[in-house]
């Protein structure tokens, strides 16, 4: 079992970006770009954590948690994840939808 | 490409719930329960669409969207879905985590 998945995240409320893709055949830089777009999100003002998974089939859900709508906003306009942003609308994933949501309430079960 | 596997949702506002899990080893009757949750829940009042993945190492995030806070309310209390919500506080999850979140915006790509 690996629990660094889920994110340790503050009492609610806080916002929640809710992305869920189906990704093209095969990578075309997308895993190095992932990876890179995963750890600068994390040096972002206000972002407080992200939950992601994917199958082999290539249907992903990633949630990413924010303190603020403000932070989710400078966010989508910072300049590198604009550059990712429009390969993944152009080549990387075939559909995707994003949601942006208030967390109200929380619980659950940690081990 | 599947995109079955996408929601097919009206304009916001809705609500979400965000379950996100690690499931233990073995299956001991969890596959057939949850087709058949998501086939309840499909048939609930209020219930508007879900999306689903898990991983290989049994981690995934689920995410059902509803009409109200008052359609998951009355979902959570369905007798046969607390039976299930019991074998998985137990037996089926290592750890999870839900969270309940109202969505405000939405815009996707789709194919």
């Amino acid at each position: 079992m690996d629990i660094s998945n889920f994110a340790q995240l503050p009492e609610p409320p806080y916002y929640a970006v809710i992305f869920s893709s189906q990704r093209t055949e095969g990578d075309h830089g997308y895993a190095e770009m992932a990876d890179r777009m995963a750890d600068l999100a994390s040096q972002q003002p206000g972002y407080l954590g992200a939950e992601s998974v994917r199958d082999a089939q290539g249907f992903g859900i990633t949630v990413s948690y924010w303190q603020s709508e403000e932070a989710i906003r400078q966010w989508k306009q910072h300049t590198e994840h604009q550059l990712a942003r429009e390969k993944g609308r152009t080549g990387w994933y075939a559909h995707f939808d994003i949601r942006i949501a208030k967390v109200e309430r929380a619980y659950g079960k940690a081990p």
